[in-house]
């Protein structure tokens, strides 16, 4: 079998394959010819090929989200690594490894009217971690030593200490298809490991900061988006138990269910009166996890003229989300909570009454009582749909959510019977979201479920045609007339250019006939009704994939989340 | 009316107006909102809303390729801008007026995990010919001033000297949607104009330069892709007249019909057995226009030992595509050909027998004989296909033509009758095709054709959506199970990994479903006698949009392009 004389090819496979990355994603093109080669190569790492990169990027995405290992993409030369930047941003904000190769001609090629020749290197610079470019001449020892060391640094950098995108460009000069008897030079492969010292707080500085939570009279944990995390899980509840004066607040995609915390944060927010929200004020606000959906939450803290932000990440970046950041805390959610959860509850300080966990509690057990109402006798809407919905999907199901309003939905109605929830939230496109949860659902065991809007699902189209899509990938579309989110907020629903330019009302979002063209089986609902009987069937559909679209009115359904999150409790 | 509260705003669509800008794509969001609701009060300006960034660049480049002026796209914070990018890239090595436009939180926001926040200045740096960042406070005098000048700047910037992109970021804080009555300052604009000298070469450049292609005895013209320029034709038709000692060649995209030419280049330089060749090197080779799509007139010329090439062009870049460069003539192809169609016959001192422009000339009329009968006999293939294809085009339809096999096809069969050819020369990219065609079509009073293959116009199926798509577009896709440039070229054809990896045929290309999904008529054709009708039926639908899907065998076409292109004459 021909093998690529390229030995910067067959480095980058063995590394890939001994630092454990099992997954890539290709693009076709002639010139990573010698890629793909030595890629397909090795049985240790599964290939699928993805002719938009765009989509193929976003599907890495989706599968490194989920397996949290490295996921490899190659491309060709050309404009093909700039379809790869919407991902790679988005992988980038939420800290996801991706090692980004692409082929380029040899450097003396570009800039001189060659087909597919543009400024490859550093291309994808704001957005990844480090970016390495490799000469193609590789047939003596040190550029096999340089190889060899440029790809480890790429894939450690990826790796840690906060995941990462990294991007290796990779020149090949003619023939890119020789085989491998021409190399001159054997080289001896090393792949190189890490040891990253176990986190913990000084004693000091545990000393400390145990001292501060035990004697607040309010301390409010908020989780972002996060891996599911069970020992992370346990410390939480943990807290949540011990201490009267910690009340713990979990958005849908920070994977965090128990009943102990409270989930639908801008339901439980927006239903206590302004007045009564300024006596809430915590004293700590400890985040975890990545950005936050609910903006409810934050403009609450940020009006807070008490609250001081301890933020807990690896992150190097100062991120200062509520104004009132006082402490970064540089280590993993795990790793602190676990220390702040072994504090003895004969420690704690402050045992207020009302404790300020048991006041959220309360205040959240009651909005969800007045919104139940608000349901029942609400008209058919995509709030009501969502409602109905997320309480439908199946236990241990996977859960993947589109931008924009999609995700808001589901803080709503937390699906605690879900095995994970994931979102692009890095950076909140809606530009990849079918092609990540497609990416996700061909990893996961599980099946899985994507509920879109009907404006990212059709932005999105081309994922359709990804041949990883199996039974095991279920697609709920909420068909509202288009970007239902701009109805909703401020800055938009009264513009004279609603429909045209923002919710783009003005065309047809046929989702479900395109699905059907890449084989998958339709179910649709106009009704209430309709939607607990197709939900059903398209849960019980095992040969297809499956779509189901949700037919409501988009101006009627914007009304009601306004209104809906307009109700306040009387308190 | 609601108008913008944000002055840059006004100031920005006043002086797009003042200097010309009469087209805008814009793309849903929320933080554009200040840019929608000052670009839609604008009459001059006509706006097309596509929710897809990347194609909406790519029609904003196929509008811009038409209009010959800029054409303005507004999109919304987060990775909206970065979809661009590949548009950008092409623009930018096509030389063609685009205006970027991204809407931006305010700099203190960026990093802090707020949504769809990046790094946007500067985004696009290795793609534009300057990048601006503006931020929001534009109240005062000198901030009003500031904005005129960096705006008047980026308009002039991307018209000249030499057209191109550039991009200007634009930070807006909240509220986004207020009333024009607050802005406190008013300001008095003025758009700049700028007066750039005639050009034209100084009296002892052009004794030099002129006598050195009198005396030659062979000189070889060139063109690359460039707009229909009836003055330049002109001026080549008296050159290719006057001197024996010039032959000229244009590539189909060149734009420059006329019999005294070659347009068929690759048939003919492929036609001439190898050691005649090496006989007809030119002493000097003339290029002027893009990108070469010819790969044989690529290596003919770098494979000699006595050429000297000059190249005509006002970039700034020092491009040296055939190893041979001697002189950069940084003036346009208009002004210098004008200068040297002004010679006087008498003036020129070469008139050896044969002329070099009779052997082409002669060259080319045999080798179109040989190649006809080869086409006579051959079986149903897409070479077949294709031939039939270019000659029906109707008189003065404008051709669109698809990255990569189709645009070869296009130079075997040049069609003389279209009123222009354009194709994604710039970085030959596969993936924005069909939006380029189709904002293109939606520019043009002609009927367009876009002449695509399976991979490319499934790559790019996202273009459908637009809504500026009318019966006066039609496609014509070459249905042989993906990528046929794989089957072709050497490096990949012979793989094991080919059909999997490469020309992906292992999977459905349903571009006609999907057309149709959009309002398209479909006319199928597997057969060289159902294309010639369905070809017809197509031409004749006026009603829709059309879609010709024309299906031959990947395999036996690709075998049948290699053997036409290894005919050789008896020379």
């Amino acid at each position: 079998m021909l093998t690529s004389a390229k030995p910067q090819c067959d480095i980058l496979v063995e590394m890939l394959k001994l630092h454990g990355v099992h997954e890539a994603v290709i693009s076709p093109g002639s010139r990573c010819t010698p890629l793909i080669i030595a890629l397909t190569q090795c049985s240790e790492i599964a290939t699928t090929v993805i002719v938009d990169e765009r989509s193929a990027a976003f599907i890495a995405v989706g599968k490194a989200s989920i397996s949290e290992r490295p996921v490899v993409l190659v491309c060709t030369s050309g404009t093909a690594v700039l379809n790869y930047a919407p991902a790679v941003a988005e992988a980038y904000y939420r800290h996801m490894p991706l090692i980004i190769v692409s082929a380029d001609r040899p450097l003396e090629w570009i800039d001189q009217d060659d087909s597919q020749t543009l400024q490859q290197f550093e291309a994808l610079n704001n957005y990844v971690k480090r970016s390495y470019d490799l000469a193609d001449n590789c047939n003596t020892k040190m550029r096999q030593w340089y190889a060899n060391r440029i790809i480890n640094d790429a894939i450690i950098m990826c790796k840690s200490p906060q995941p990462g995108p990294v991007h290796i460009n990779m020149q090949f000069d003619n023939p890119l298809n020789t085989s491998a008897e021409s190399t001159a030079y054997k080289w001896n492969q090393r792949s190189i490991t890490t040891c990253t010292p176990e986190q913990r707080l000084s004693d000091s500085d545990a000393d400390k900061l145990m001292y501060e939570i035990s004697q607040a009279d309010s301390v409010l944990i908020i989780g972002g988006f996060h891996n599911p995390d069970n020992e992370l899980l346990k410390s939480l509840e943990k807290i949540a138990d011990v201490f009267p004066n910690i009340s713990v607040m979990c958005e849908t995609v920070a994977n965090m269910p128990s009943h102990k915390f409270i989930h639908d944060i801008d339901a439980t927010v927006s239903a206590v009166p302004k007045d009564r929200l300024k006596e809430l004020y915590p004293e700590i606000v400890i985040t975890f996890g990545g950005a936050l959906v609910s903006r409810m939450i934050k403009q609450f803290i940020r009006e807070s003229n008490r609250s001081r932000h301890w933020h807990v990440s690896i992150s190097d970046t100062t991120v200062d989300c509520f104004l009132h950041l006082e402490r970064h805390i540089r280590m993993s959610a795990n790793g602190f909570f676990k220390q702040v959860a072994n504090i003895s509850k004969r420690d704690i300080i402050n045992t207020a009454t009302p404790a300020y966990g048991e006041i959220w509690k309360d205040i959240s057990l009651r909005s969800r009582d007045m919104h139940c109402e608000f349901l029942k006798k609400s008209q058919w809407t995509t709030l009501k749909a969502a409602h109905c919905i997320f309480s439908m999907i199946p236990n241990g199901w996977a859960l993947q959510l589109s931008n924009g309003t999609a995700v808001r939905y589901a803080q709503l109605f937390p699906s605690m019977q879900v095995s994970r929830s994931d979102c692009n939230r890095g950076v909140s496109g809606i530009d990849g979201c079918t092609s990540t949860a497609i990416g996700a659902s061909s990893v996961l065991k599980t099946t899985t479920l994507l509920v879109s809007g009907d404006m990212s699902a059709m932005y999105d189209m081309g994922a359709f045609a990804a041949p990883c899509i199996t039974p095991q990938f279920k697609m709920v579309v909420l068909c509202n007339n288009g970007g239902e989110i701009f109805r909703f907020i401020e800055s938009t629903r009264s513009l004279p250019q609603l429909d045209k330019c923002f919710a783009v009302s003005d065309r047809k979002y046929p989702v479900e006939k395109i699905a059907e063209t890449f084989g998958f089986k339709i179910f649709l609902a106009s009704s209430h009704e309709e939607l607990k009987q197709e939900f059903l069937n398209m849960c019980a559909e095992n040969n297809q994939p499956a779509i189901l679209c949700v037919y409501t009115d988009g101006d009627t359904s914007a009304d009601a989340l306004r209104n809906y999150l307009s109700l306040k409790l009387d308190c």
